[in-house]
């Protein structure tokens, strides 16, 4: 509808997770009528987070070099790891300040559906860092949905006879929600009262 | 919470109409796994759209060149101009595909609360345009809400004595509204419906 770049960049900012028609336009408008400096930040900082970020080797979470802040910290316990789907999940359990072990990203969960299995996610990587016998526990804490169930019995399972005590966050998270949306109470009183998978 | 550019990412991202947190870091974890060539795109357009994208010197509307395509379409009929706030109210007016004439974009309308008088919007362009006697009949498409009105009021009490005939989308337009989210049924009517302002 529009000439040009107008409609170039309606375009490419609905294909953006949560845009749709109306809102690209919207957004649109506000950038030809912004400071040129402030869309130059925004395309700057757009290219930048393609180029410096990573994603840790440990955890796999992201990070700006090679081992993110939280692996890097001497003063986190390495002897519990708390195993999550996403980055964003490690944030919402930070928020909580219950929490003092390692993480480790997964990087989704297991859906048989979408075509991703134990091998599509950081599970090797997993099973590497608890060889060596430092970590005694691990927390599961995939998302209490369809999904992070699966992942979490999958896991379980696989860990339980390495010797290591396995848990899985406490109920009272919302079934069928999701990790990332959980208030800080909700979500600590989950980690407070873990227990054990038989 | 996030490290470096991650960050900076989801803050720029925050600042955009219509984004919260939660949608601000959702895009910014799409743009981390997305192909860095799609980003490159919109960074780019993003900063093309900034440099190319000008206003039509004769109607006001966002433009590729100095003049845009209606302005310099010869099949466009001169004698009327259809007078809008904004460049997406011409794409609203043009999707009813009832109207052939030619448009005038304000810029914004009339609102003492935010400062905003005549002086600020494109009036005196659309005077110059009118000085020939060349344009018969002005089309008041403001938005059908109280800042709308106020400037179509103006306009009309401005205009008329000039012997242009002035007029005013029809009714069937819900109150309190804006032109934009209209549909093309209602907008349509809106149009075959005006009246001459008395």
């Amino acid at each position: 509808m529009y000439e040009g770049a107008v409609q170039d960049l309606i375009d490419e900012l609905g294909r953006l997770p949560g845009i749709g028609p109306k809102s690209a336009q919207r957004i649109a408008f506000h950038i030809l009528s912004a400071d040129s400096a402030d869309v130059d930040r925004l395309a700057g900082v757009l290219r930048r987070v393609k180029a410096e970020v990573k994603f840790c080797r440990i955890c796999g979470n992201v990070s700006e070099g090679d081992e993110c802040r939280i692996c890097r910290d001497p003063r986190r316990d390495a002897s519990i790891i708390c195993v999550v789907e996403e980055p964003k999940d490690v944030i919402a359990v930070e928020r909580t300040r219950e929490y003092r072990g390692r993480y480790h990203v997964l990087g989704g969960a297991i859906s048989p559906i979408d075509g991703i299995g134990p091998d599509d996610l950081r599970v090797r990587e997993l099973l590497m860092r608890l060889s060596d016998g430092a970590v005694t526990e691990l927390i599961l804490a995939t998302d209490p949905n369809l999904e992070g169930e699966a992942t979490a019995t999958y896991l379980a399972r696989l860990i339980k006879p390495m010797g290591v005590i396995v848990s899985r966050l406490a109920s009272g998270l919302p079934v069928g929600g999701d990790l990332e949306y959980a208030d800080e109470v909700t979500l600590g009183r989950a980690f407070s009262g873990r227990r054990t998978v038989d």
